[in-house]
């Protein structure tokens, strides 16, 4: 995958400089210094020779093979350069060039241009309008970066160019490794997706780290997100989840971001890890690329300090992580082998004075234990303390009986443990400023484990009345309606295999009393009208009628009413159901995403929704344990679940409704709004009802 | 206040060695080394002279005047040498000499002695355990820490002596300066509140950060943190916030903590930022040590590049800091001074090519702005950019036409950004790795700036009837009783100006039927005796009783199934009170705190509370100031202001509840628990129903 990219036979630099302070100049002489093998090839027109290498007047006078072509000429002159490339069968070209949907709708035609060609032709178009890419492991650097960075096994993408020069010149301080760089630019062809796919297998990367404003299409990256996650790790940020840094986003790279809860959906969906910030980001990244998973989240605390041991502790409960008691033999050892001032209980404390032995015994006594997971190690400097042979210590017995539990360092201060952290880097131990930090990428490794545990079940094929509700739908779309009627939702939703309440429609007052009997007092009565969407407003809805006389003077009263409120509305008649207060209410609602398509959401009913917003998402299509999921991440779950000796609700009748409507979505998806509210969900086994229901459809193309 | 530890005339070293890698060397080389101005005076009767300085037999035989003691010696030993000091008219004494509570209970009774005596003698005592304290305006180095730190304005106190090592070593490498640097150690005597207090009006100190396990008077501090708080900033992290980290905490120092909701709590109260981190401690010091206040939470965000920007963007909304619309002056030099692809809105985007001369157009402009109330100013390291000019521009402007308004950045980077990171921390611009970080630290400048606006309020002394509560607190005393009766609570709030529903307490059938027709039906009747707490579980509550028929029957089946389920009970009677539904549930609850004293919870009634966990905490004293953002505190906040045109609830009665409730506790400290629950709340201006509370007194003292 990206292979004409990322491993290129021959590449050429189209709009190549002598001048190393331009983009054209800068990116020839990273090739060549960078130390590429391949063939290099400067493209320019008004030159004979370029840093020592021939310069062509074009690409197809290039005599060998180029897979790649870096272009970096005027935006105007990109097509004709596409051109070129595909006559000399060229299969990647990185636009450099600015100039183009950031630029306004000129610069947008001329990006569809190009990417348009590049289909038509066979060729990939990267970019426009960003840094370029780079491969340390081929020596490849295919940008205008001021730096080369260090090898490593952390593959990083962004969409912001000045994000990469920034994240590379503080990696060379800090001494982070790179397997692939990809500043992705405006993604017109090649885009976070494609970089996935093309990272999934690729020996060199172990965790695949990035900074997104956007993603392209959702559906694709739903899919292949979840495949790659299931091979190595994902982290991301995802930037403009505000509401003012989405505008921000999304005027700055003229993508139309959808819903944060949307992206936060999917990434959970998908087990990427969603980072919050920068430092997040690589504190995670780091501790992917260096160290095993570990089996769960049972984590030994070691330090030579009370204070920074309760800080961790602290940290490692944010993070819901557990600090395990120790199995017989870990204690004994420690006991016999630690003052007996040292704290031999999680965490455990070897005290200021230790030296490297007490560490290296602890150590070893920690990794042998079966109840624990991984290592936090923390030492800060003191008089005594060996901050370079502790380094070496957990290097050595981390990688050696401790192989495939993690170990995590946090050396506190400056110059004092400087050997060490020089140590810990040289050996691959992640060292994080703060225990916090240590905890936190931890949790992020525990994680993935879960994510790699989780089996992901089969979206089932429902029996389902699709023909009735397309009846219904099709008439609908016929009257070029947008929204059904209370009665056509409840149709629906009824014809995917909803329970709804007892009850008809009807046009007289006798037969609302008949249908009332018919059900059983008390009933509940609407007016059913398409002019009519309030219909509480208009006197259009009575509840709780207890008798005949009540259905009868509620009918009368109501087709009085509204014909004198709104004398104009058509009116289809009066619903009469059986009405219904048993049960937990819930809220099964969708809204379709411009990224990614169908969302759900899920909630209690009223105050806990509209006030608390305590809801959560998922993007469609999910399975059922996504649902269960789903269910269980509202902090009002215990209602459900049953709290105080309560008898839990039907919550497999709550997941069942979220298939089923994912279904009603996937037979119609010109539904762009859904819901159920209130969905009653009675006890367990007992099933569930759904009292109302509303259903939007999207807005008929104009001609 | 502490003036002999911090300003002496002259320091004693009790304990004083030649050898440099024992603690008594260590401390007496820093005191000559750092450049203490005043006498310096080894004590040791085995030596005639140490590093050159004549040695002395004991502290009496010091010629000079002696202001402090840092006590080096076995712990056995303390106890003479703090006579002496004494008699030499020392008046404080550093003991440095682990060995005391922290080592059992012979430590612990050791460590009380010492105390004992400074107090009986006029001395104070700091320590033990610890690591000693630093003035570095007075050069002043009384600690065995391996280095001095630079001078500064950040105070620093901790409870962790390696923790100090740590920051030590680390604030040297990040040039980060402190006025005086405290080791508290196992605080026998001199404690956070003694530090805070010394440091309120010390003229080198701008902010005070620390890291406590935990607090000794929480009275006290509150008291004088709240003072404190009003001249600088205070900000410190409170360890041991999870179960497992007080578990740690405790047996780290033998502190007894009390519960981290009581910490967080006071730490709001008392005007103190309450740092989760490491990280998050010295980013907010940094920023209170460097910059001024700002007049608000509008912040400009400027930048060169787009990413970044949106990062930023997103920290702010996270932080609840605004990014305002400028005004229009401002857009128009934007406009003139940057190039079209600028973006002269907020965040403004200087765009990458930028040098030096558009950050100073657009810093000029922004800190003109009467909407911006401070600035981020982010920097990416590109081509051209400028980074040690762009942060000389920075200094210069932020402390010429914009000071008084904050100003942080974020140079992102390494090596190509390190010299402008430089001369920042040269011109004490505080820079941060990160926008999310930047953004966090100008979260905390708002907090300082609005806790310096806010109006504490008094505590008005309320008339109550505290004759009446007080002869039935006592009457339960005597009775060796520390469970209220529902009843006696009911008098007891009641007496306390709480509306009760009206209702007798009765003892026979006929007396129960004409209650019931005073008070009006529905009536709930409740079994009133002291063997008796659960009264559900026995028969012991009806509800809803409609008619004479039912309350009749409802008392002989009462009387009929208690007396066979609880034979021996002693029955006082029934109750019989008025039913009431309206209104909206809250709890008022209380319960006291080792440290803190009484502590006061607020939340709605039911699940919010038991599930939802949705309640709020207030340490007495507190304000109605204190009550109303209490009451706002909680997330189901709505529900009592007005949903959808909900009338709002009568928020100022529970208020005037709550200050009630804590005017009982003033009176009658030994209440240990209290609470209304529920506490019926009815619309604005309507006040409130307390339909049940219970009481619980403190255990009467053995013997």
């Amino acid at each position: 995958m990206l292979e004409a990219f990322f491993n290129p036979r021959g590449v050429a630099v189209v709009g190549a400089s002598r001048d190393r302070t331009k983009v054209g100049g800068s990116i020839l002489a990273n090739l060549i210094e960078g130390g590429f093998s391949g063939g290099i090839y400067p493209v320019n027109p008004s030159a004979q020779e370029i840093m020592g290498r021939k310069s062509y007047a074009d690409v197809m006078s290039v005599p060998d093979p180029v897979d790649m072509a870096v272009v970096v000429v005027k935006a105007g002159l990109v097509p004709q350069v596409i051109d070129d490339c595909a006559r000399k069968k060229i299969s990647g070209a990185v636009v450099i060039s600015a100039g183009f949907k950031e630029a306004g709708p000129d610069g947008y035609r001329l990006e569809k241009e190009i990417v348009k060609m590049g289909m038509e032709k066979g060729l990939r178009v990267w970019g426009p309008n960003c840094l370029g890419l780079i491969n340390t492991f081929t020596k490849l650097n295919a940008s205008f970066a001021h730096v080369m960075p260090l090898q490593g096994n952390i593959a990083f993408l962004s969409q912001s160019g000045a994000l990469c020069t920034a994240i590379l010149d503080w990696s060379i301080t800090e001494g982070i490794g790179f397997s692939k760089f990809a500043s992705l630019g405006n993604k017109s062809d090649i885009d976070e997706v494609d970089l996935l796919e093309a990272l999934e297998n690729d020996e060199d990367t172990k965790v695949i780290a990035g900074y997104l404003e956007s993603i392209n299409d959702g559906q694709k990256f739903l899919k292949v997100a979840a495949r790659v996650t299931r091979k190595k790790p994902v982290v991301l940020i995802k930037a403009g989840r505000s509401a003012a840094g989405a505008k921000a986003a999304s005027s700055h790279t003229g993508s139309l971001a959808g819903a944060d809860s949307a992206y936060s959906a999917a990434f959970k969906q998908s087990g990427v890890i969603r980072a919050e910030a920068l430092e997040e980001l690589f504190d995670y990244a780091m501790a992917f690329a260096r160290q095993p998973l570990p089996q769960g989240r049972n984590v030994a605390v070691l330090t030579n300090a009370g204070g920074p041991g309760i800080m961790a502790t602290d940290a490692c409960q944010a993070n819901a992580l557990n600090l395990p008691t120790f199995n017989e033999a870990t204690l004994q050892k420690l006991k016999a082998g630690l003052p007996p001032t040292a704290n031999i209980y999680n965490p455990v404390d070897v005290i200021g004075d230790a030296l490297v032995d007490r560490y290296e015994l602890a150590l070893d006594a920690l990794l042998s234990d079966s109840f624990v997971d991984g290592l936090i190690v923390l030492l800060t400097p003191q008089a005594m303390t060996q901050a370079k042979e502790t380094a070496e210590a957990i290097a050595r017995l981390s990688k050696g009986k401790g192989a495939g539990k993690p170990v995590l360092a946090s050396f506190m201060g400056g110059e004092k443990v400087a050997p060490g952290i020089k140590i810990l880097k040289e050996k691959k131990v992640p060292n994080y400023l703060s225990p916090e930090r240590a905890a936190g990428s931890f949790a992020a490794l525990a994680r993935q484990t879960e994510r790699l545990k989780r089996t992901e079940g089969n979206i089932p094929v429902l029996n389902v009345g699709k023909a009735k509700a397309g009846e219904i739908i099709n008439r609908v779309m016929k009257e070029s309606r947008v929204n059904l009627l209370s009665w056509e939702s409840r149709e629906v939703v009824s014809s995917y295999g909803f329970k709804v309440p007892a009850g008809k429609l009807v046009t007289d007052a006798e037969s609302a009393v008949s249908v009332a009997r018919e059900t059983g007092f008390p009933v509940v009565m609407k007016i059913v009208s398409p002019e009519i969407l309030h219909k509480t407003e208009v006197g259009g809805v009575r509840l709780k009628l207890m008798s005949d006389q009540e259905v009868r003077d509620a009918f009368e009263l109501m087709m009085y009413r509204v014909g004198k409120r709104v004398p104009n509305a058509h009116i289809n008649g009066v619903t009469v159901e059986a009405m219904t207060s048993a049960g937990r209410e819930v809220i099964l609602g969708m809204s379709k995403d411009p990224q990614f398509g169908h969302v759900f959401m899920f909630g209690l009913g009223g105050i806990y929704v509209e006030v608390l917003k305590d809801v959560s998402f998922r993007v469609s299509p999910f399975t059922e344990q996504d649902c269960k999921e789903m269910v269980q991440e509202i902090r009002a779950y215990p209602l459900l679940s049953g709290v105080r000796g309560q008898t839990p609700a039907d919550i497999p009748g709550i997941i069942d409704g979220l298939m089923r409507l994912q279904q009603l979505c996937f037979d119609f998806p010109q539904i762009v709004e859904l819901d159920i509210n209130p969905l009653m969900v009675n006890e367990m086994g007992q099933g569930t009802l759904a009292v109302d229901a509303r259903i939007t459809l999207e807005k008929p193309r104009e001609g």
